[in-house]
């Protein structure tokens, strides 16, 4: 049998390098591609967290799909369950397509430049990692045979929340021309015809992506053009949320040549047409600066001020202002979260892509939330996942410690939310929602979805890793303590002593992140990081009543904490039920796991992959089948609560039956299997997540960029093969250790992390270890393997390397054929009876 | 504490008297109240199992829900998942109210008939079990000052499929009047404002309401009006299924004094006005026929002349021959069906309208299932369920063969349909709908849903049952064999084998008949039931091929079937695991059920009941709690495989933990209890049973009558205190025992079984047994206490009775504190946390 590797390409460069040139600073295409369209338009995405366009073409045609997201901008809808039952979501929340302000047509002697059908003599489309400007280059021969030049940026300042750029440059090369440039914000949410409004609920059976409305959005409140300066506006209120957005755009045509401008403003559309008498050699430059702002409920009046007032400070400080600004921005962000891997191109240019998708996704998403897309498609309908806390704040927390802050802060604001979640739930405390907008639990699944309690405790750690790598304690103290007492609070409810000489402490009826089991007892993720949760909290809230007993006072005030409970907390986190399997010694997923049936991944055929798109939820849940890692995820992020045999033999039982189908999983893989010394498959791991969307790998990039894999990819370099960890986590201290595992073949890996203020370069080499503080002054105390290195200002360190940690040649088997403790063996089947015949027609 | 008797009230009549006056064979009301109009429309429906009217006002005022229904006639909509998955059911089916035809508005000097607001002097309803008649007498004393008496009667035929009867009757008492009497039928359905098209997919969080269309549903096709026969006709067709209904009324018009007729037909109503020049003394009836046809596509146009073809009939013989016999019909069916309590008239009368209601839900039934409510309310939507299989078909079966085998010839015609959704399933064999009115799954819900896989060994034990009772195996040979072979397939193919030595069959993720856990392994119901089937399935092949070598060849070719696969069933049988926990004595309900934390009901508040409308499904599954029997019903189904010891202990401990939630609970507790020996909890059990609709015992008989409740009253009745049952239905052969449990103070209990063509009359008294062949010719072997007995023609056999079983004083107590084998013990808790503070208002 061929072995697992159909969830772990093989590790080579899977771009076409002659359409994709390899560029380790930029990403870069040479040639158009209509039947691909909506994985470039992702992969070519400008945004800053806040503001998002899709990387379409700004002729405005032969997209797959003319996406423009603005974070945290939703509509809302009544949750219709088919079968309704006490307790479920009520409000569906979706991220709306808003209003277009991309669009800028050509057209030389009345012809459209389109580029599915032009004559191109030249094409480049490229994203520049430092610039943070996406650029076009054509060479285009018109129908009429003449030779245009065009050269198009568009840029989403990371560092001007409110604000686009775009330029739009023609020059005809060898006769003069009649040209007409068409620049518009158009409203395409309502526009029949459009993908999102075509896209009705319930017409997709795939629950990764959103669904779209069969009734109007935004509601027109303002449509203006000013025939003088060439400035256009439009403002809309969300017909259910009440949201409110205002977009304007200013133009500037610099040109000898002579033209003329016009202007038209509608409900769903605005634009300003230049009309110009090209001649040969005179180039035709269009700049339009583009300002978005949207609101819970200001009127749309007052959002167009807003832009307006951004627009004429964009102006007095110059375009070239905001490009340098730009150009800062990256070389600080670079300095920051840059990884490096010397002698890797490839590779390098992948990774790249990955960190810089993490800062358009995180950079200016303060007081909201990071989408699972961020803000470059429509897919999971715009909404925040526990994605944020486990995949994206290690990377936030130890490279830009501020946005970490503001991702802390956006689910502080939701705990009242969560209070009434849970009480709703029957449970005291607070409940998280597993996925929302606005605060409120839109999932409107709750086995694979509200039955995901471990948010709660995926938030504490997030926290808690945060205080600990930033020494922010304040924040802690005076307000996210909080979420450490209501989360705690939850646990003690939600679980029981299975007797009242309480001796155990259980959690039933819950769905760990594998969501290919659901609703089960004691899943040891969530009992694992519950715990942890349980004790930070005791902690946390007996440090402030030592350290700051007015602090304290405080909490009480506002929690309404009793003296005992931190105790109470700390007796079910020392009675919280491990399940651990002695003869087989692993830990199973959950309290009956090992009863299920096996499935047979090896001769499941790939055209039944992922296998939720091809069998019912009953089906899957009956085996033991993981679309993603959950006991070897908590094996990563609570490490030291397992011993090194017990990570491997963890490793060895679940790998291979572990789907990967979902883009989270391959990262987590990737680190263990480094950890426990399948170094080949750590790699292949890696390697299947560094191009989940560069190479679209899940076959849906086109939905937008997978976030939490980009930031997995951060985790799995430096945590992975860097092999960086925190394991104060749990204890509320640092305790920064660093046991890499660097591949074969691999010269260097280059990382840095900034721990109380101080950034530490590492460079992991094949023989030696090299820590070097870039910033701050330090000390910083760090673990070398068993050994205490201090980091300060000056020299590097550099600590010798007894190789790369354990060697495990080849993969592990299939646990089919495996021994049971009463002497039997496992066996593994496909599920049968497939190929349904089903026919919709009433028959009676 | 209370003990549990919050869900088995006390055995002492319900109904005031004073409004409801005790008569063995009539349901009377002396007086209207608008406040539980729903309830009385319910208990006064009539309907012969197609054609259902609900017991709304002739005049069609003052109505809960004006209802008319048509067994199957329903609309089609594609079922919207919040968050779909594959395999969903994705056609959902609703059944229609009808075209109402029991409008008769009556105007007295213009003043309307309106009984909220009337002046009556005299009012009685009265539903007659002996002639099938629900009439009216009313004394009104109008707005004017002059006595009106009014009669009225409604007859749904149980001997004419398509044919509905009304009467009419006016006299004016002291003066003159000026009578308008407005005969119509009217299509509510598509009315704005009326019950059925005012509710909207999800706006009810009842899973038990059926939900309603915010569309047209009845596309109109024809509508007509003869004004010179008084004759009406509408036509129409369903928007979505396409299903066709065509309805017609004939008036006749009976009076000494002078009138005149007009007629009006418009899309949605057609009528016929009457205006009399009314003397006093001198009486006006109308009588109205009416007769309904429908189709799954025939032309309205067609169905319109079936109609009236029916009606031709009925004009040639005579509105009496009908009353005669349907007099007739009852007759007989009293005479198959009647279960006599001498002494207890209370109690008479509520049995005889369950049985009533059981004759009007099934009679002519037949090429449709029985829905849940039958043909009494939108409850459910029309769906059938188990209901008829587990509740309904014993009755049937030993009392009304002919019917049972309409119900199994139903379900046979849906096999296909079965085998198609099994396939959806990855399972092989055939999986039955859980819910269903065309042979789709219509559950939207699967947890609750197509989880039950236990349906497919409700049908065969239904099929068992009723071959065993009737010995028709001609039917089962030529036909119903198909469905033993495929759904002992599909548990073949569902179970597994733990390992390879296959000495376990396991079945997992399956939900048993208690809805209050889900998705669980080895269900004890389910497995012991499977067990039956796969047994029964393998019996039923090796018989055919040796009594009948071509009727095996044929059903070879029918199925596929190989020749090694009943011995694979019976390998399965042999295996399965029957959870038993050896410490506690009892059958866990599934594997893991005893590990739940327990649920404290004593302490639960009334309006927290019924949990699944308080608490999220969540919450509710992680506790020991059930909504109703279910390793109970196990016991009575299938009682030859527990012992007697085993029974009282599985009682005991799931009785207190039994909320009752479900209609279908009580009656099982009520059979189960008796056997066991809690006599007094048995009759409280069927107290609460027998009046669940005659006393609104679930706050929702205005949904209409709990049919599978009525089925269970007679099974409580003959298989409780009766002690009849089958203990062949297991092995394919008839073995028919009588234990009975006569409660105390009961002086006799009567009831008649058919039996292989003989009716036995059964007569149950304190110290003796009576057995008497009413009809047919016997011999009929019966099993007294383990004392054989041959029943045949000419005097009745009496067999002393020694007492009606064992007798435990007291209820069995809660299961809290309960020793487990670790030594540990049970506690129970009240979910906390709750009362939501739920602010829909979206906060972002």
């Amino acid at each position: 049998m061929a072995g697992p590797s159909h969830h772990a390409p093989p590790a080579s460069d899977p771009l076409d390098r002659s359409r994709f040139p390899l560029d380790e600073w930029r990403l870069v295409e040479k040639r158009f591609d209509l039947e691909d369209a909506g994985v470039t338009e992702s992969l070519f995405s400008v945004g800053n967290g806040y503001l998002g366009l899709r990387g379409n073409l700004s002729e405005s045609r032969d997209a797959h799909f003319d996406g423009t997201f603005v974070n945290g901008f939703h509509e809302t809808w009544p949750i219709l369950h088919a079968e309704e039952a006490y307790g479920f979501a009520r409000i569906g929340q979706t991220i709306v397509n808003a209003p277009d302000p991309k669009v800028i047509r050509l057209y030389v002697d009345d012809e459209p430049l389109q580029l599915s059908v032009a004559d191109l003599l030249e094409y480049e489309r490229a994203l520049d990692f430092r610039t943070g400007v996406l650029s076009r280059e054509l060479l285009w021969r018109t129908p009429g045979g003449k030779e245009a030049k065009i050269r198009a940026t568009r840029m989403v300042p990371l560092a001007q929340r409110h604000l686009a750029l775009m330029t739009f440059e023609v020059t005809m090369l060898d006769q003069r021309a009649s040209l007409v440039l068409s620049s518009q914000i158009l409203n395409r949410q309502d526009v029949p015809g459009f993908a999102a409004s075509s896209v009705t609920p319930g017409s997709t059976n795939d629950p990764r992506q959103a669904e779209g409305f069969d009734r109007r959005v935004l509601m027109p409140q303002l449509a203006s053009a000013d025939g003088e300066t060439g400035r256009i506006a439009l403002g809309y209120q969300c017909a259910d949320s009440g949201m409110t957005l205002g977009v304007v755009a200013d133009h500037e045509l610099d040109t000898a040549a002579p033209y003329s401008m016009r202007v038209h403003a509608e409900d769903d559309s605005a634009k300003v047409m230049f009309r110009v008498a090209a001649e040969p050699g005179v180039t035709v430059r269009l700049t339009k600066l583009v300002s978005v702002h949207t609101a819970a409920s200001v009127p749309a009046r007052e959002l167009i001020d807003r832009c307006e007032r951004t627009l004429d400070r964009t102006h007095e400080q110059g375009v070239q202002h905001q490009l340098d600004e730009q150009r800062e921005w990256l070389a600080d962000f670079w300095s920051r979260c840059d990884v490096e891997i010397p002698g890797q191109p490839a590779l390098q240019q992948a990774v790249r892509w990955n960190l810089f998708s993490l800062a358009q996704a995180s950079a200016r998403a303060e007081t909201q939330g990071i989408p699972a897309k961020g803000v470059t498609g429509t897919g999971y309908g715009g909404h925040y996942f526990w994605d944020t806390e486990i995949y994206v704040m290690p990377f936030l927390t130890y490279t830009m410690p501020y946005a970490a802050r503001n991702a802390l802060r956006f689910r502080y604001t939701l705990l009242d939310s969560a209070r009434s979640r849970a009480r709703e739930l029957a449970q005291k405390g607070a409940l998280f929602p597993w996925r929302t907008i606005n605060g409120h639990e839109a999932s409107a699944y709750y086995a694979a979805g509200t039955a995901q309690y471990h948010i709660d405790a995926d938030i504490a750690y997030a926290l808690s890793q945060y205080v600990g790598a930033t020494g922010d304690t304040d924040f802690l103290r005076r307000e996210a303590i909080d979420i450490f007492v209501e989360t705690a609070r939850l646990w003690a409810d939600l679980g029981f002593w299975r007797d009242e000489t309480r001796r155990t402490f259980h959690i039933h009826g819950v769905t760990g992140p594998d969501e290919y089991t659901t609703v089960v007892n004691d899943n040891l993720y969530t009992n694992v990081l519950a715990r942890f949760n349980l004790r930070r909290a005791a902690h946390a809230v007996w440090e402030l009543q030592k350290a700051d007993p007015a602090g304290y006072d405080e909490l009480v005030r506002r929690t309404g904490l009793r003296e005992e409970e931190p105790s109470e907390w700390a007796d079910c986190a020392k009675g919280m039920l491990i399940p651990f399997d002695e003869y087989l010694g692993i830990h199973p997923q959950d309290a009956h796991f090992l009863e299920r049936e096996m499935w047979d991944l090896e001769r499941t055929p790939l055209e039944k992959r992922p296998l939720l798109l091809h069998y019912h939820p009953l089906v899957i849940y009956r085996f033991q089948v993981l679309k993603q890692a959950d006991v070897v995820l908590a094996l990563f992020l609570l490490g030291e609560e397992f011993t090194p045999e017990q990570k491997r033999a963890d490793f060895e039982y679940y790998d291979p039956i572990t789907t990967g189908d979902s883009t989270l999983s391959a990262v987590m893989q990737s680190i263990i299997a480094a950890e426990v010394g399948y170094h080949e498959l750590a790699l292949r791991y890696f390697n299947s997540a560094v191009y989940v969307d560069l190479a679209d790998r899940h076959n849906n990039t086109a939905d937008g960029v997978h976030v939490a894999s980009t930031g997995g990819v951060w985790s799995a370099l430096v945590g992975g093969f860097g092999g960086f960890r925190d394991l104060g986590v749990a204890k509320g201290a640092d305790q920064w250790c660093v046991d890499p595992r660097l591949p074969e073949g691999w010269e260097a890996l280059v990382y840095r992390v900034t721990l109380h203020g101080t950034r530490v370069r590492v460079t992991v080499r094949q023989d030696e270890l090299e820590l070097f503080a870039e910033e701050g002054t330090g000390p910083v105390r760090l673990n070398v393997r068993g050994h205490a290195v201090h980091v300060t200002q000056g020299a590097p360190v550099v600590v010798p390397l007894d190789g790369q940690g354990p060697r495990i040649p080849g993969e592990p088997p299939n646990p089919a054929g495996v021994l049971r403790a009463d002497g039997t063996v496992i066996s593994a089947i496909v599920p049968s009876g497939h190929d349904p015949v089903h026919d919709p027609t009433p028959q009676s």
